[in-house]
């Protein structure tokens, strides 16, 4: 079997005995029943992701997933390709948005080449050569990568979160990709069954014109390829990036090693929809970190039944809005571990 | 000059200079212009409120503020009072949702006795002894306090912010006090100018009869007392909690030092109400942490004018939800320190 079979394979469903215990200890403990909301929430899918009423999470890390797109060709994008390459060098000197969020929770950076279209060879630090094409090519125009190269993008993610889960216990995939809200628009139209126009927004800051322009290129790209919305690698090798497929193959690999892993934005949550796609049952081992001011992610949210943890207006990605939600899911954790229940404490219960 | 005069004479303005230095460097790192939102807003105004560009963040520190209150005496509360001082040694001992949340980022929790009615003798650990008088008096027949009493409050919250200044750089207040929503929805409506209806709510779980009665407690307090909106000790004096006074002063407290100060809920925005009327320059050093399920929340916030970060269906108090804004200040304040420019990294700019 392929390292995407065995990984599908392996991925467990929700554990409803964890779940369980975590839900009647939450029901104990020293506050108002449910006191404190989408925490608890949290605290009870930890448990059945984990399979452990008590999950460890102290350990985070994030890898940030490159690649480079042909479909800037068609002028989607406000930022010029070269900046995808400057920015790996960005990420391994600690410089770049994702490392100062990291730092909150001591996560660890990797910057991980999928598909970055540019010499990258002095580079040192934590950084991962997985490098399956230099860029994809231009989706308006044709398929962006073939089918193969989807299937190598995936399994690219899935060593990399196959290699953190050895030291982490809370994870995060981030993207980095100048032009990848495009392709990130194509997939969540295909697979969220949505308008073009209504998952098209203006990425890192594009003017009317751009923006008009990205939305004539999403729909057309669409009716090009009429991407299989039941077969998540024909959607990756039409319309997707190398970056957003290693991203669904990490969420594979931490569902299959059960470690919970907090989804980013626009992009990132693409590439979850593509892992869904794949394997649904990985959606019991996503926790949404945020909501971003793309358009089209709360769309892809929807379509994963995943409710955010943050809305701060971000629209960065690089795995920022994952990593700021790190600390939150922490807290999550402590609910099960760190407060006392109403008769460990002695303390008087409800009386109204 | 009593502590209070002195403290409100202290407290300074937001910093222009400093807040045009960070907008600044903001506007200049390697990211699309301000796609980090709401994260570089609170970035832009801890360098405005700390009156330096570079605020230092990392050690955090948590109040809690525990009193008890006469207006038990109506049914408005789903627990005995006897939860308040039970809650006092939960405290200490490390076991109670604050103490939880608390450890996300290393902060210090310190139980305050400002007006618990019952024996705390043998309570050890970090707490303190503040007592104004064992709980207040029942708002509905008489007034709360003596304002002589409420000043008494006040500076004891000023002097626990004196003392954790000097081991803190970032700070919180939280409440305990088994009926403690009723004096806060009196508080709001007073200094909001909103109806009794539109501020009252379920607080930890009351029936309907419960909500009704309480209702009924908090119209007919208003219409008993008429504390007058312009002076913030008539309205504690009146309608309010010793716990409630104590965070008012907190936050004055850390005003003066220029440390900021997160806002948990309901109760605690109720004492940040207090602090308005008192100096309304308070307002420049709050970050409001979340907003919670009491409907009178909103209400406050939005007096105050203030967005909160989280909004999580929290309902605890204890500081809790201010607590776990914490490491979402902290990132704030890393954007300021640890991201490079798109001059320092060499990343190319926008273009289209």
């Amino acid at each position: 079997m392929s390292l995407l079979t065995c990984t599908i394979a392996a991925i467990p469903g929700a554990d409803p005995v964890a779940r369980a215990a975590a839900r009647a200890r939450l029901d104990q403990l020293t506050m108002p029943p449910w006191a404190l909301g989408r925490l608890m929430d949290a605290a009870e899918r930890l448990a059945a992701m984990t399979g452990n009423p008590r999950p460890p999470l102290a350990r985070t890390a994030v890898a940030v997933f490159a690649g480079d797109h042909g479909v800037c060709a068609e002028g989607v994008s406000a930022f010029p390709a070269e900046v995808t390459p400057q920015m790996m060098f960005n990420f391994v000197g600690g410089g770049a948005g994702i490392n100062a969020i990291a730092r909150i929770s001591g996560a660890s950076v990797t910057a991980v080449d999928v598909g970055v279209a540019g010499d990258l060879a002095p580079i040192k630090g934590r950084y991962r050569d997985e490098r399956v094409r230099p860029g994809t090519a231009n989706l308006a125009r044709g398929a962006a990568m073939t089918r193969e190269e989807a299937v190598r993008a995936v399994e690219a993610g899935i060593r990399v979160a196959n290699d953190l889960c050895l030291g982490a216990d809370l994870l995060a995939a981030g993207d980095m990709g100048i032009g990848n809200t495009t392709p990130s628009s194509c997939i969540t139209a295909c697979l969220a069954g949505a308008d073009a126009a209504a998952v098209t927004g203006r990425g890192t800051g594009i003017d009317d014109a751009a923006h008009a322009r990205k939305r004539e290129v999403v729909a057309r790209a669409l009716a090009l390829h009429r991407p299989d919305p039941a077969d998540g690698l024909d959607v990756l090798t039409k319309v997707g990036g190398l970056e957003i497929g290693a991203i669904a193959g990490f969420y594979l690999g931490c569902a299959a090693a059960r470690k919970p892993v907090v989804v980013d934005g626009f992009i990132a949550t693409a590439g979850a929809l593509i892992a869904q796609a794949l394997c649904p049952k990985v959606v019991d081992h996503l926790i949404a970190g945020h909501r971003s001011v793309e358009p089209g992610h709360r769309i892809a949210l929807s379509k994963l039944g995943l409710d955010p943890l943050l809305d701060l207006g971000l629209r960065l990605g690089e795995g920022t809005g994952a990593a700021m939600a790190f600390p939150l899911v922490q807290a999550a954790g402590r609910l099960l571990t760190d407060v006392a229940t109403f008769a460990e404490a002695a303390v008087a219960g409800k009386t109204a």
